[in-house]
């Protein structure tokens, strides 16, 4: 059989392998692989395919077995490696050879995951968290004093702000700056154990400084945490500089290219011009000031800059998902396991409902959070480009991030897992990734702010803004409110979904249950959802600030669990719109077809996930319900022709992929074997069957 | 304040040290941790408790970080460590210095796992797959020959079955045996790329020998696949013998201590006495002869051996859940994290709902399933010691080992990644063990069958005695076996439970629906949903044996997905009864009640996981479906005060735990850090909030 490769597009070749062993389906649609491939770039798109040119690179690439020290090395090398190719300075100033291109530099910086995530989250440590810092929370001198040696990566630093006692509550920190007028210099401390500096990158062996965040005291007065520019080491012996020590964090679960460690800090000495002051000065005499009166307010403007860290984890953990997927599907494609529907042809994989259920509902959620990664990666830029740079414009944001970081980094952890464990052995081979990939997105979960902790942020948010919008409304405010979200829906791409207390059985709930496969009809179940469940805390937790303050935590803590649901619940709802507006931009009606239906999947897929919840308070009636699994099933048969277009339409390269089983060898051999036995077959030398012979006795006896 | 640590029962401490922040509770129970330990340990406590102590041991623990060349090098040393300490002959005939131990070989096996995944699956390689294979499917002479230098580790050897294109389906392996008259030889051949033998742990380096699976062929018919004892390597050189070659799998997700690698055969020749011929033997004129004459018995009660395997995974992943659980709950009950409830104490984290929610629930489930691990391991010990081994008790154990090993070894993983994200960045060092764990055990969820194939054997297993029974039955036969199946529940321990037709709306459902929290309500629940789910896809595939193969295959894979739904309810169900039957067992008041709460907990949490079902179905009224979080929000409170000393029943000691933060070092920090506030405060020498004065000042001037 001569097989003709279309490299546009495999639906056709795929759908006539498949008709055989499927039912017959109707006249497939086409993907245009390219288009959507631009379309999933986003606005980015040349910076993500620099990038993605570097990253294909062996130069960058992860070498599997090092020892951690070996790997250390590697990772540090590479990443002179990324300055010499021009792939780390886009967010510094122009004035100092950057591009001021905030999105841009996230953009590129998430593509880098691919080739290794240690170089990764290092690049991530040197340039986006301790560069950063100097840039966003120092002024214009410390900027030229330091950004040029961070930017070359003459000063290789640390970003110390996690202590062993606190991570995501980093209001806590107990390390100490207290001014003393005396020398006009900070003394920087650590008080106890607890308040050691912990899992920093760059502390164990490379940082030579590091921006210290620290309790600011002067005159005796807590002004709360401030950043400081501390030196670590001398750059000569590389040994800790007086007053300094540390240890090494050792092995880790994964990122083992990186050299966490420990810090303290005995009464070191720095000059008062080190507190990176932008947001907090003190005058030589010890006088405390800042633009931002509100200590509050002042907190989370500083610590405004570590969300570029979460928006870029949740691009990172995209990228390794459908990375993932591309592997496994093309080898589900081509790998073929029991003969269940032929007596000499095993089936492909990829034709198994359960194989189809586990990989292309994970496919749905990974194009979904694509795009709402995109909508994020544009609101960050807006934001630090000043373009909308309001206090609300960063509330947006900030919550934003806390809501999408979780849903993509457990789902890469989720999706990772079960592409490994859809390859079977092949699967747990480091050679195929899968595993290597799972270990270092592992800790993504927890860093830069832990998934539960930040989506109790998200919660929070949900819940002001129902008590903003609904103290002391009469219900013609509530009604014109409920009508107004519904036109708002187009526009309202970015910031958070309001919310409206919904009543249950309004005429559109009971619609979406009749209308289930419709866009309108998921929009409907989902956002009411949301808003019922903050609604329900929000009743519950009603006067619970006034309250003392034992009893008012006791009170939240009894509905935490029900929290976090209804901010995930917020989240899914981001992913879904964010998909469905990506399908006003899709031109090709094929495209859009085939995409509409992963859009459904991914839609439906939420709602079976949470059906009790549906089925609990009366939106979707017993029978509705047991039709949502059974339309899910008949979706699966629908996407099959297309899994093969839609990963290839990610534009990851075997550079990427890097994996032996998406390299087309089990075709080969899938090929090889099924020849052979043809051949035997033909050649009526084959040995027969005990099994066929004692049928054939059976029948010749009876 | 001095501290009396009770080493029987910390529950008062605990509820004492809670009391402050959580709400009053009930004059509480305590456990008898002594008495649960000895429960949970089993049948074959005493074994248990000695290989423990020699997981205990420095000499036989992983070391992090090793290159995986090193830690093959360790691992290897460490299988003679296990020789020279009595620790892997218990199954072996007494003949041969064995003890014939069937059960207590497995339970002293599966506490390996505490010292290093690698050396217990390398030592599972070794004598429970290789030399139980010679055993089991050898005779005498055979035993004799073999069995000494397979015990003392003389002869390392290899289990060569699966091959790179086949897994779990063994049937389909493409090796061929073919028997020569003219020499009394078979050759083995492997056909093409296929059909080379995978994954094969001892065949990169270590395996001087092999058991090779292939395709018995004389006179030219295939008898099917059986076992050959082939010599692979010069004990001296060794390089492979002249025919054989290989491939090393290299780095793998984990496991490295192992050497897994790759064989193929080129006309290998082997005497004819090499076939291990208890099942199956050819004559020196090729005539082939057996003891079973279909051949599709032949090869599942060859291939019976290999249930061992799964047994054993399932009590190994027990032992990692509960290793996990005891390092991150008592961690939770020393690391406190945010001020919620107090202005000066942080919150300890065991106290929040969601960290309850996240580790009681897997407390809850890691003890159903050490229960029904139990019950496994006695079924295994019946049927291999030849107390009651009728083809009857093997499908029921094939059939148990296949529902429970798929449960127990995904919610390893699951516990595992909570465990280490519940835990933070701690989580992720190594020297925690969480993510070290979790690498070794993953390939647990696919090797010795695949978890989703193996749940697929289950449900084709129910299917079989659904149709069993109802074949041309009338109603009042149908009304009977109900009534048999209701008496029959205490009895029928170990086997499958038999399916029945459950017509829903009986009154026993309906009075389940009242009795959501009662012992008899939660077994109606479980029981009518696996019933029901299985006479479902009964009915939906009647007759599709009877229609040409493609279209039954198709019928069949439209229902894939709800076959594996089913399964996993059956096997749920399994564990729940496993642990209701405990309950039986439990003396003391105080354990029981506790212990009883544990169970509700498992129950309700399936319940509460397939809520949609119970609630579409008409099981559940949605007004009582409401009630299920609720109240096991409320048994979380209630296990909170316990769970210290739940996690201390399960006795592993520090020795296997390994943990830095399960030593108390956690507890210790805080303490610190909380002296050194409270001096600082009573010192009248802290330093003065900004906040605060701000605070103070807005009142003044108002």
């Amino acid at each position: 059989m001569t097989e003709v490769v279309d490299r546009t597009s495999s639906s056709n070749r795929v759908a006539a392998e498949t008709a055989a062993t499927t039912q017959p389906v109707e006249p497939a649609p086409t993907v245009d692989v390219a288009a959507l491939g631009e379309l999933l770039l986003g606005k980015w798109a040349h910076i993500r395919h620099t990038a993605r040119d570097l990253a294909g690179r062996p130069e960058v690439h992860k070498i599997e077995g090092l020892t951690h020290t070996e790997h250390r090395k590697r990772v540090f090398g590479q990443l002179k490696y990324l300055v010499d190719n021009n792939a780390v300075h886009r967010a510094f100033p122009t004035s100092l050879g950057g591009s001021d291109d905030h999105g841009g530099n996230i953009a590129g910086f998430e593509e880098l995951v691919t080739a290794d995530p240690s170089l990764q989250i290092k690049a991530g440590v040197q340039w986006g968290l301790f560069g950063s810092a100097v840039m966003h929370l120092g002024t214009k001198e410390h900027q030229d004093k330091w950004l040029p040696g961070i930017m070359s990566l003459e000063i290789p630093g640390c970003f110390a702000m996690t202590e062993t006692g606190h991570g995501s509550d980093v209001a806590s920190i107990a390390t100490t700056a207290t001014y003393d007028e005396a020398t006009q210099e900070f003394v920087i401390n650590t008080p106890f154990r607890a308040a050691w500096k912990d899992y920093i990158g760059n502390a164990a062996e490379d940082g030579l400084a590091a921006v210290v965040f620290a309790q600011l005291v002067t005159r005796n007065v807590n002004h709360g945490v401030h950043a400081f520019y501390v030196e670590l080491r001398d750059p000569d012996t590389k040994e800790f500089l007086p007053g300094i020590g540390g240890e090494d964090d050792g092995i880790k679960g994964g990122l083992n290219g990186i050299d966490n460690g420990r810090l303290h800090f005995t009464d070191v000495r720095v000059p008062r011009t080190s507190l990176l002051n932008r947001y907090g000065n003190v005058a030589p005499d010890g006088e405390y000031t800042s633009p931002i009166a509100s200590p509050g307010r002042r907190f989370f403007t500083m610590l405004g800059t570590l969300v570029q860290g979460r928006v870029s984890l949740d691009g990172a953990a995209v990228a390794a998902s459908k990375v993932a997927l591309t592997t496994a599907i093309r080898y589900a494609a081509e790998r073929r396991q029991f003969n269940a529907s032929s007596p000499t042809d095993e089936e492909v994989l990829l034709d198994y409902q359960r194989h189809q259920r586990r990989l292309f509902t994970r496919l749905a959620t990974t194009v979904a959070a694509s795009f709402a990664h995109e909508q994020l990666l544009e609101k960050f830029d807006d934001v630090f480009s000043g373009r909308h740079d309001t206090d609300a414009d960063r509330q947006d944001l900030e919550t934003l991030a806390a809501a999408l970081k979780p849903m993509s980094t457990w789902h890469a952890l989720d999706t990772l897992q079960e592409c490994r464990e859809a390859c079977g052995g092949a699967g747990f081979l480091i050679e195929n990734r899968f595993a290597s990939l799972r270990a270092d997105l592992d800790v993504y979960a927890t860093f830069e702010g832990d998934n539960t902790v930040l989506l109790q942020l998200v919660a929070k948010r949900l819940l002001a803004d129902y008590a903003k919008e609904f103290r002391n409304v009469d219900f013609g405010v509530l009604a014109r409110f409920v009508a107004a979200q519904a036109a708002d829906v187009a526009i309202n791409r970015t910031g958070l979904r309001q919310v409206a207390q919904f009543v249950a059985d309004t005429g559109s709930v009971q619609k979406a249950a009749l209308a289930l496969r419709d866009e309108e009809g998921q929009r409907t179940l989902l956002t009411d959802r949301v808003q019922s469940m903050v609604a329900e805390v929000g009743s519950a937790l009603k006067g619970a600030n006034k309250l003392p303050q034992h009893q008012g935590a006791a009170l939240f803590n009894q509905h935490q669990d029900d929290l976090i649901e209804a901010a995930q619940a917020h989240a899914e709802l981001l992913q879904w719109e964010a998909f469905t507006e990506a399908l006003g931009k899709v031109g090709d009606p094929g495209t859009l077809r085939v995409l509409t239906w992963l859009r459904d999947l991914f839609g439906l897929s939420l709602i079976e996930k949470h059906l009790s919840w549906y089925l609990m308070n009366g939106r979707l009636s017993m029978q509705r319900g047991r039709t949502v699994g059974a339309y899910i099933n008949r979706l699966l048969v629908k996407i099959r022709p297309h899994a093969l277009d839609l990963v290839d339409s990610f534009g990851y390269g075997p550079e990427h992929l890097r994996a032996a089983i998406a390299s087309g060898a089990e075709k080969e051999r899938q090929d090889e074997a099924r020849g052979y036995f043809q051949a035997q077959r033909a050649s009526g030398e084959a040995p027969a069957e005990e099994k066929s012979l004692l049928a054939l006795k059976g029948r010749k006896s009876s």
